[in-house]
């Protein structure tokens, strides 16, 4: 079945509610979908950075979920090496640039103000290639979902969960790349000039417009998927880019560790489900979003970018 | 001369740089534009909001340009007589939503946790309708501008230093549409269920992804060109919405004063200024915003929304 959203519109119309006070929100859509539709996260995707408690001496606990297969699996795996080798215990949040992002590391790696020598980095690292920014997908399969118009590639759409972006190789082929998608709250992998690529040492979280300048040229490896007001409100820094400067060195926010939550006592580890992308709950969800007919709203937008179409993701209730 | 995304493209392939490294980057762009693309902003179209001290005792102020004709002008003109008589003095913040707004206003007003009586407003106010959520143009004089892909209308464009969207009105006319966009920073107004569309005495601004879906269901009326990060950094309030529950009530921002810039002592107006959208400096900076060449890029990204194209504003140095 080819799914689009101009098809699926056309397919509400013929079922638009008698009242628009009758028209689902599309968080009550969302709220409605059967158990079926929710995919389970397993505990080794998920990441759980401890913070330094805040000034009100409340924890801060951030979880972060990584991209499954195909996506940036050689920098995903060198974030599980480092996070068992418990290289990122004792770094701290760096850089808070206000509408961009916040990145943590070693504050003495790729920061304008470096004070001292850099931490060294564990064994086994791989060096991950710039081909791995995108994957290669037939045409045919891309077509069966959900798409969405947008500026930055010949269209947008979802694969298992995530957003990304697809365009055709080349001219005389079915083969296109699809490639992940810098809106907020994703998690890349910070770098310095290419050929690096980065290792997942440094990484850094989206708080602002979506800055998709950076698909394609920068690692995508995640999204911060609860705690993100933990990182989004800190407070920005003065210096180039964002950097915290020297003078400024108290505000850098200590990382406590980060665990993979499959590492955890099972007692510990996180438990949280996305909404299929692939499912029909998913593609009213998205019409909604582009054409809210809840009470609040006079217009519907007749459209959405990508980025304005969150994956809904809620924690699985304890047992 | 018609000028667009795709004609500037064209154009500027013809004088690419040799090497990649000599690309210049859209700031280094803007800050070679000559002083005559530079407008300034007048006094009569700038608020000076002062809120309380931070915690370390730092003054915060934030300083917001109102839109000029013929925009929104009926909540423009009751946000001046709201500042003029003194009624947004002792306000406070009292709704912060991790990527979504940050609203101010009488706490006891439009707050699901309202403890007390709503303060009187002034005499004075317009009723605004909602067809001024946008104005009316020739197609002509929009074709003259700069036009971006948008998955929310016909085009988006900027129009006198402004984010706008188009669309035509109606099918055999030439008359489009043009209205502002909800981008990182814009300010609007609050209001309750339409046909209320506010009197400007609950403000907000954007501090995530645009929320496009506002267009043309909320006015817009200005944007942050200063201190936007004393927002954008508070703690995000637990209740719904993003507002601060009773018990986080002494986690509002006190407001201290909103000022016309006008209205102040000279010397303590602020003194800012744009980069004409209609001059060649600002059609080479969206190109370049769209196709980063500078060295960190391996990948131009061969377009941009509007809202990853903020409009250069930058403070006059004092004479």
């Amino acid at each position: 079945m080819i799914r689009t959203l101009s098809t699926a519109l056309v397919a509400l119309a013929l079922t638009l509610p008698a009242k628009a006070q009758d028209a689902p929100s599309p968080n009550r859509i969302v709220s409605d979908a059967s158990a079926q539709e929710w995919v389970a996260i397993q505990p080794g995707d998920l990441l759980v950075m401890t913070l330094a408690p805040g000034q009100d001496g409340k924890p801060r606990t951030v979880v972060i979920q990584l991209m499954p297969e195909p996506f940036s699996q050689g920098w995903i795996a060198n974030i599980r090496t480092l996070a068992r080798a418990g290289w990122y215990d004792g770094i701290s949040v760096n850089r808070v640039q206000d509408n961009y992002v916040v990145q943590w590391g070693d504050p003495n790696y790729d920061n304008p103000e470096a004070e001292g020598a850099a931490k060294t980095l564990p064994e086994g690292l791989n060096q991950v290639p710039e081909s791995e920014y995108l994957v290669t997908r037939q045409r045919d399969e891309l077509l069966k979902r959900t798409r969405l118009s947008d500026p930055y590639s010949e269209w947008s759409s979802f694969i298992d969960g995530w957003p990304v972006a697809v365009k055709q190789t080349t001219v005389h082929s079915m083969d296109y790349g699809a490639w992940p998608i810098h809106c907020y709250g994703m998690v890349g992998v910070g770098r310095n000039m290419s050929p690096d690529t980065g290792s997942g040492a440094e990484l850094y979280t989206v708080i602002g417009h979506a800055p998709r300048h950076l698909d394609r040229n920068i690692a995508l490896v995640g999204r911060v998927i609860s705690g993100m007001e933990h990182l989004s409100s800190l407070p920005r820094g003065s210096g180039d880019l964002g950097f915290y400067t020297t003078e400024e060195a108290d505000m850098r926010t200590p990382i406590l560790s980060i665990r993979v939550a499959s590492d955890l006592p099972a007692e510990e580890q996180p438990a949280f489900e996305y909404l299929s992308t692939e499912g029909e709950t998913f593609a009213r969800y998205a019409e909604a979003r582009a054409n809210r007919r809840d009470p609040f709203f006079i217009v519907p937008a007749g459209g959405a970018d990508i980025c304005n179409i969150p994956v809904p993701i809620r924690a699985i209730p304890g047992e």
